[in-house]
């Protein structure tokens, strides 16, 4: 049996005891196991907060981002081995895996291209400076500089190349060193990674930690320079900012949680048009694109009072050539979940849904699978509710199914009240809006804003080229308040903050600019 | 009896039962009395969430700017009878009462030009708009809108007039509603400054909202779109953190608490130069002003090895000339501290680094003051110790006490060594260095840096015109990581971010730029 290990101190190293079990939700079969019993963790922190930190702080932005530059380019250079991984570990067709894997290396290339903008320096000047005193000597600046502890990365299951990638391009270009715990159940392809980093030669010792399997004692011994950056489950997100390290010691908390994720479709939109189809393209991939395991997915569609029945049958209609099977098969356009545990989840929020809305398309308990041996593997149908008076306190409105699951549902045909419901998913990651009309836009959009990290507007004009809002670019942030977590990721060189101080300086112009300027 | 009401639902209310005594630290008389007792803090929450939020935010920058330049003027219009209070309620002498309401009204008034200078406009645009796809018509920008919620504020004891100007102009200003609950015991400025703001008439319904007294269940009814901002003791601040609804609801939260602030006297200044004398007047002024009761005042003086007695006699010399007293007395400079409950924390921390370090002015137990009657009043002597072998778990780098107290120690004389120990205070607010040799300030500055949200560096050249470190100004930021809380205000539009929701905005760059633009 394939035994994972865990690189800590610099060294790879595996737990005792029986450990846990990595399957292949297709089959059900064994894949791996891992442990982290017994395993020093106090030490590897200690270890990355000692050697990594200061090996990072003495390189510049540049020379980050050609380390970070060398990472994609490593974990380019196994994109086939990686996607093999992730459709035996995650289910994912290989669409699915690309999806991922392709999403790490661009986002370390971008990460990467920024060190190189940034250039031959150490300190990120944050705006202009400031004339203080009625001389025009005295000055303020503000400066970041990287914080001197570990940046600890808690990562989600569902995106096991991206999600360590782009935590960890951030982390390392800022200068902090990174000890990431991927998500146990779909870990092979996180392992492969760290492996990959780390056989790269471009880390400095210290620099890249990692962790595989249950995450121990390991962020009771945060300290008050550490950052600890989470995506997950809203439980979890609660326990770690509750945790005694970061109540006490203010570590630095970054929390990307549970989303419901809401499509808006315009009061002029009209059927066969390119702005629909641009709509229903989102909403039918947020639903099968990774069964549906996307943070960003679409939960809610808001529709016109009077076209709610059109559009769900419409939307039906798609999802009908979904064919659900093992992600291995070419015909297959949507594998299983990932974990049973997930298969049960999915059922147990879609049976709470059918209890108030109407299923238009699927089955909660029997799907046909291709491929399928016996009853084995989580598959599960794509779901797709109607909800014709749908209410702010309403399960839809409070609990994110993570599966291929999204409810239609009408609002009276102004952007003011399609803000109004989609803000009581009570803060999300990302919403979009189809329209041409300027005014709903506006309405629509600037009464979402608040309650949203990202919000993509579908135009006409744009129709062809439009980005899905699933996709989380590195270009722009990516977080939500509320129960999306109060979070905030990426965003080019703004996702350099949380890894960094922010520091007011004061004092004569010049000796401030010394301070600042190149090594 | 004054018994002070607070501002709740559009009304000036009383609580119920016997209440808090606000006494004259002086002479222990009972000013006035406050309770919150019965009060409905839901309700008042809920009016400022549904009337204050949508009365602010269908307001431009440039129409807020002009409300905060309105509340700044009516302020400084009562300037005398604030001073007064200040010196009756606070302990405060006349320069000291001032600092506090002159640093009211003039971040008031900074805030103002801000949203002069932002104009007439609703969104906060950050940043340029970045191109996403191959066509230069798929882009993406980033805007700031404010939140749905209401800001909460509780503010400190010993600046009851800054402290409640200095939030409420930024939250203000980003358009969300303020709930100030000021510190108890010298709340008289406070309600007093209250009551000016509310009868200027500048403010729409529900745009501020004041409690008297105890904190009761306001916290409680915190939700997922409110801010809550915290300035003073670090275990409240605890407390607060780790709260329901800042766990549940990702409340944002803003924490500014203990700091043990520092002061580095570079290895080549001279006695008698003008440097020295900044030095020296700085670390003076912070132990005098307010009786050392400043959040960034300076407890850790580091001076070169060798010179360490020179120094400590030095400053002994100019707190020999500290006279305590009543303040309302014009040949007092130190009034006293502002509780009882201040003057028993002082006593007992000083005991804690008079266990390690050598007193070398003044007394724990006694003081001379001038006008005093009796034994009544809180007053305290200053206290300068030094401690020749100080180490990173000393109590000198764990305890803030909060009072007229600093200790003199040693470095070796490289900005690296004083870094190291400045540092083991844990996270600050703000440490000065003096020094002219560039070498010694990049490595100094850039070594405290990650644990400081504030660095002056004093230097021959502008010693004549440097602010004072303790004094916060609202152009630069004003927090600090770990001990300090982990919290960041002001910093000019910086201190706008934490009242608002950024959202990235994806789609035709025409189509955002009618989004974010002008009203």
């Amino acid at each position: 049996m394939n035994e994972l290990a865990s690189y800590l101190s610099g060294e790879w190293q595996r737990g005792t005891g029986k450990g846990a079990e990595l399957c292949d939700p297709s089959t059900e079969a064994v894949l791996a196991t891992v442990s982290t019993e017994g395993l020093d963790l106090a030490k590897a922190l200690t270890f990355a907060r000692e050697k990594g930190g200061p090996a990072l702080r003495a390189m510049t932005f540049a020379q980050r981002g050609e380390m970070v530059r060398t990472l994609s380019k490593a974990i380019y250079e196994k994109r086939d081995e990686l996607i093999g991984l992730a459709i035996a570990n995650g289910g994912n067709t290989r669409s699915d895996a690309k999806f991922d894997i392709d999403g790490a290396t661009g986002t370390l290339a971008y990460y990467a291209d920024l060190g190189k903008e940034l250039g031959d320096t150490q300190v990120l000047v944050d705006g202009d400076a400031i004339q203080l005193g009625r001389s025009a000597r005295l000055f303020g600046s503000h400066v970041y500089t990287p914080r001197h502890g570990v940046a600890v990365h808690v990562n989600a299951f569902n995106f096991p190349a991206w999600g360590l990638a782009e935590k960890a391009a951030v982390a390392l270009l800022a200068g902090m060193p990174v000890f990431c715990k991927p998500a146990t159940s779909t870990g092979l392809v996180a392992h492969r990674i760290a492996e990959i980093m780390v056989e790269s030669g471009a880390l400095p010792a210290g620099a890249f930690s990692f962790l595989a399997g249950g995450v121990g004692t390991l962020t009771s011994h945060l300290e008050g320079q550490d950052v600890l950056a989470f995506t997950g489950g809203s439980s979890t997100g609660r326990t770690l900012r509750a945790l005694e390290a970061v109540v006490a010691r203010a570590v630095r908390i970054n929390v990307e949680a549970d989303s419901l994720n809401a499509a808006v479709f315009g009061p002029e939109v009209e059927i066969g048009s390119d702005l629909e189809n641009l709509f229903t393209a989102d909403v039918v991939r947020d639903m099968q694109q990774k069964t549906g395991q996307k943070c960003t997915a679409i939960r809610r569609v808001y529709v016109p009072r009077g076209r709610l029945a059109e559009i769900a049958d419409l939307l039906a209609e798609r999802l009908r050539r979904i064919k659900v099977g093992v992600p291995s098969r070419d015909d297959v356009g949507m594998g299983p979940l990932s974990t049973k545990t997930q298969l049960r989840d999915v059922r147990e929020g879609a049976r709470k849904i059918a209890e108030i809305a109407k299923l238009v398309h699927g089955s909660i308990d029997t799907v046909e699978a291709l491929g399928r041996e016996g009853d084995k593997g989580f598959f599960m149908s794509p779901l797709l509710f109607s909800h014709d008076s749908p209410s702010a306190s309403d399960v839809i409105h409070n609990h994110e199914v993570f599966g291929p699951c999204a409810t239609v549902m009408p609002y009276d045909g102004t952007g003011e009240d399609a803000a109004r419901l989609v803000a009581a998913g009570g803060g999300g990651l990302v919403t979009s809006v189809y329209s041409d009309d300027a005014a709903f836009q506006k309405s629509c959009v600037l009464g979402i804003a608040p309650f949203h990290g990202r919000v993509t507007i579908g135009t006409s004009k744009v129709a062809s080229q439009a980005l899905p809002p699933g996709m989380v670019l590195p270009q722009l942030i990516h977080g939500g308040p509320g129960r999306a977590g109060g979070g905030e990721e990426l965003g080019g060189r703004r996702g350099l903050a949380f890894y960094m101080q922010r520091t007011a300086l004061q004092g004569d112009r010049a000796v401030l600019e010394a301070i600042a300027g190149k090594r």
